[in-house]
């Protein structure tokens, strides 16, 4: 969605602006005509209050033109991934519970605070990616692609016929946020047994501290608490028998739910990204290794089956700011 | 997708032409104007090769014509909804299980035999479903909507923005064979506790046998075997404690497939229809009921979630012809 104000003269267009907003930073790239990121920022996030928020996304744009070195009318647009449900019409941020966001007109208040005339738009943060990732990434050419986003949260969205996949709410594919275990952890959004209370990164630590208070034998055990997700993934990689096991069922839940996403969406790629899906690793290569066994064991899936079928992100960090810059073009 | 074979002179269509072609029989159906089926022909179908399968729809479509009184060259339009996997672009049925069809060339061979110029158009049989519930049924005026097949088999497929999304092999939502209990009961797909194997028609009625051959007591003893779908569902309703198990658990399956697929799509309205959900009874009930406590255990789903987002299909049993049908249109 893009506002534009009215302009008396246009100015030519020469920078576009990317802004990864993100509970703890926010970040915030000048991407030029070839989707490469030349500039960027990065910004602790103020949650103290929405309005801080606002400041923290306002102040970090002003420092990348200014980094840039060209003037604010000289930006071609900006574009927002915000973790929250989106009104992208209205330019609104609905709920973003790390932001402490309800209601939220982003939109407008940068056209007032900024004062530029270009077009911004927003939408949720792996909507974004999941754009950047065709325009810019392993996507290119691919109009029925899944990006499934493996961090701190949970969540694919979809891509199908070159549009994304909104639905009604908004919610269209908040997966991480499905039961799959009923009698599993409590998960942050009040529900129980979620993909994200069982395979987000924080549910990863949090399992193994819990496993660790039962007094089961780890190398964790040295490791300062809260334990970081990244402890978890070393620990595993020393071989460490609860870290691998802990890591494991992590896989072996996110396997299921990309084997019934391929069923559901039928799809030309499904992209994992998010921070524990940079790089290959041991979590995904018991992720693939477990789709695979899927497809052997189910000939509906065998058929849409193939080891290109699961791709990481070409992106890598820069999926949010090149995906908020895609929503210009979208 | 339609082939439209040149034609002298243009004559006036007055009569689209719906196919549902079934494994046991084929029924087509004259469409009006105002989506009303006029006439209706049934024969059973004969499966024993290929060509008699396309001999049983010509047969049909005959007497259809001869039925209601107007020339071959006077339809409209032909429209096949097929249980298989379907090349639309190319008129070809690849595969169905169900008629001995492997790449069956069903257009060209329609329309060679009929010698008919008009737009013929085949689908798999649950998405011509979808498209006509959207065009005809419960989705006029919704974009988003997901058309959930309950029968001899379950699929869904979903209509977004308007659109039937089939997936790049044509098998988008092909959930009945996804594994929902990896150590359940063989499926007919050559899988393992697939959806289809513990909540389709014939498997409600593989589960009673099999209970009842453990030596349950229940009404169902003094049925015929094999036990037919219909006699559980009939001692279910007389409050035979096995049989209302049996329904119990294929809508506890059903029902967590449906939360999914709300969470996936996030459409507007999730239609219910094939045999096990032509009218409100047990299932459906037991169906919604199960899904609105998910609705109070998942706080997202909650979101989406109103009484509204299940409906029975409002076609019946003319879903397969009017859906057939709606294939000329889309």
């Amino acid at each position: 969605m893009r506002i534009v104000r009215e302009s008396g003269e246009s100015t030519p267009a020469s920078l576009l602006v990317g802004v990864d907003v993100g509970g703890t930073k926010i970040v915030v790239g000048a991407v030029d005509g070839q989707g490469q990121v030349r500039n960027r920022v990065q910004l602790p996030t103020d949650t103290s209050q929405p309005e801080a928020v606002l400041l923290s996304i306002e102040s970090a744009i002003r420092q990348l033109v200014e980094m840039a070195g060209v003037d604010l009318a000289r930006i071609g647009g900006i574009g927002l991934g915000i973790p929250g449900e989106i009104d992208p019409v209205n330019g609104v941020c609905r709920l973003a519970v790390n932001l402490g966001w309800r209601d939220v007109p982003v939109t407008r208040w940068l056209v007032e605070t900024l004062r530029v005339s270009c077009p911004i738009a927003i939408e949720n943060d792996v909507s974004a990616a999941a754009l950047g990732e065709q325009l810019y990434g392993v996507g290119r050419d691919i109009a029925n692609l899944v990006y499934l986003s493996l961090g701190t949260g949970i969540a694919a969205k979809a891509i199908l016929a070159g549009k994304l996949h909104r639905g009604i709410h908004g919610l269209a594919g908040e997966i991480g946020h499905t039961t799959v275990l009923p009698d599993g952890p409590f998960c942050r959004c009040g529900g129980r047994g979620c993909l994200d209370a069982v395979a987000s990164g924080p549910a990863l630590a949090r399992v193994a501290q819990e496993r660790i208070a039962t007094g089961v034998s780890s190398l964790l055990q040295q490791s300062a608490t809260p334990l970081r997700t990244e402890a978890v993934f070393d620990a595993a990689d020393q071989g460490d028998e609860l870290a691998r096991q802990v890591v494991t069922e992590a896989a072996t839940h996110i396997a299921y739910a990309i084997y019934q996403l391929a069923m559901t969406f039928d799809p030309q790629v499904i992209v994992l990204g998010g921070g524990l899906a940079l790089e290959e690793g041991l979590l995904t290569r018991l992720i693939r290794a477990e789709v695979a066994r899927w497809a052997e064991r189910s000939p509906v899936f065998n058929i849409m089956y193939a080891p290109g079928l699961i791709r990481l992100t070409a992106l890598k960090r820069d999926v949010a700011i090149l995906g908020a810059v895609a929503l210009l073009s979208h």
